[in-house]
């Protein structure tokens, strides 16, 4: 008999976000299951890591069986210390980190910390996969994705990744039956206009606080923002090498 | 005569780190210069924004003559506030981040704020460059790169950067006449294997501290690691689209 994956579960909206529920609930079926989630939110942390603070691991038992520890720290902090602190000689063999609320797609994966979490994972070379609703409420339904979200990751533990160990996931918030399939995309290059609103605080000192416009003027059909927009949930394989190749030649002039 | 171009300076370590006085002493005579910094150490904050809170600005006067503001978010929250609430419709025609105190090199591009504040204005179409000195002291000498830092802000405001917006540059810890020039290079594929070290506080409670390795099992002679190894200053054009192309033909099986 095949011995059962082990499956690190993470996220960024904290250990008692329904979107973690979710994932364990597939994870469940096809393995050994390990959660490690940060113990409050940690939305647009990006790829932030703990270096000045020391971190705590508390176990916790929300999810009935399984082995679950909240941390003090970063997503990113989470999937090293199950890595080094938790797992020590043991290899994961999938990491899958959200489900978020509210898109990843397109440049979000910069800002994302479920994105980083299994970015970290995925740069010692464990295949990750980051998944995420179009839904920021707190009562979005996670349900409608869970079949589409159990494929992926079979096909990931079957096959990995080739050429590369991360998969950014996006899921239209839609019931399963509108959901039309699976879409293998590039990220859309879309961006964010900020729009702060500014104000005054009760001692009258100006503040400003973040809010913004996404803006896709990529008109791809291939892309991630498409997908979802057309009904598909979007997978892009990503990577870590930032390198952009083409310019490299280009430039050797800096050289002389 | 020719418009002096606007310089937005920025980093990670503060308004008061050395570094960034170094930028701003070579940036000032290059052009128009705006700097906003975090008013506290960010470094390892990666691609962090501040969603949750108000962020204040403060102006501030440490660099003689130069319009300075001090920011409570992180460095990413400084280059967009500078790009909304301060420039408004003026056009930054460069952001330099930095000098950070110790590399970002390899894959310490994705944790670094000094690189995410480039980063995030290159989002916007802003050439941008992060400079990182592979010293970590205060007292590093920040000196002895100034003629190279001078060299590429002036090659990228004349020349742009081709097919990108952004370079990631780190600079050997050299005195200038043992520095043997600038290598264009490639993102090493190193990594970093924590090594958390476990104690106790006063309560008897378990605790867990970050420190680790960095390994680099690349042995090509283009990337930037092998360049500061070899005496180089590395220069890496880097990009924000994290799509893996190769991979996509090879998933379409997921969309059967």
């Amino acid at each position: 008999m095949m011995k059962k994956p082990l499956i690190l579960v993470t996220n960024d909206d904290g250990m008692f976000a329904p979107g973690i529920k979710a994932l364990v609930d597939v994870a469940r079926t096809l393995g050994d299951v390990l959660v490690v989630a940060p113990n409050s939110p940690q939305s647009g942390m990006g790829h932030a890591i703990t270096i000045s603070d020391p971190l705590r691991l508390k176990r916790v038992d929300p999810f009935d069986g399984i082995e679950a520890y909240e941390c003090t720290g970063t997503p990113v902090d989470c999937v090293k210390l199950a890595n080094s602190v938790l797992l020590k000689d043991k290899t994961i063999d999938l990491c899958v980190s959200g489900i978020n609320h509210g898109s990843n797609a397109a440049i979000n994966i910069l800002y994302s910390g479920t994105m980083s979490a299994a970015m970290e994972a995925s740069l010692v070379g464990v295949d990750s996969i980051g998944f995420s609703l179009l839904d920021f409420s707190f009562d979005a339904n996670f349900e409608n994705g869970k079949p589409f979200i159990k494929k992926i990751m079979e096909h990931v533990l079957k096959n990995g990744i080739p050429h590369a160990h991360l998969l950014n996931v996006n899921i239209p918030n839609l019931a399963t039956k509108d959901i039309k399939g699976i879409k293998v995309c590039r990220q859309a290059e879309a961006m964010w206009v900020e729009e702060y609103t500014e104000s005054k605080d009760p001692r009258q000192e100006k503040y400003y606080w973040l809010t913004g416009k996404f803006i896709n003027k990529d008109t791809g059909e291939d892309t991630d923002v498409w997908a979802l927009e057309n009904g598909y949930i979007s997978v892009v394989p990503s990577m870590h090498d930032l390198t952009k190749y083409e310019t490299i030649p280009e430039m050797r002039e800096l050289e002389k």
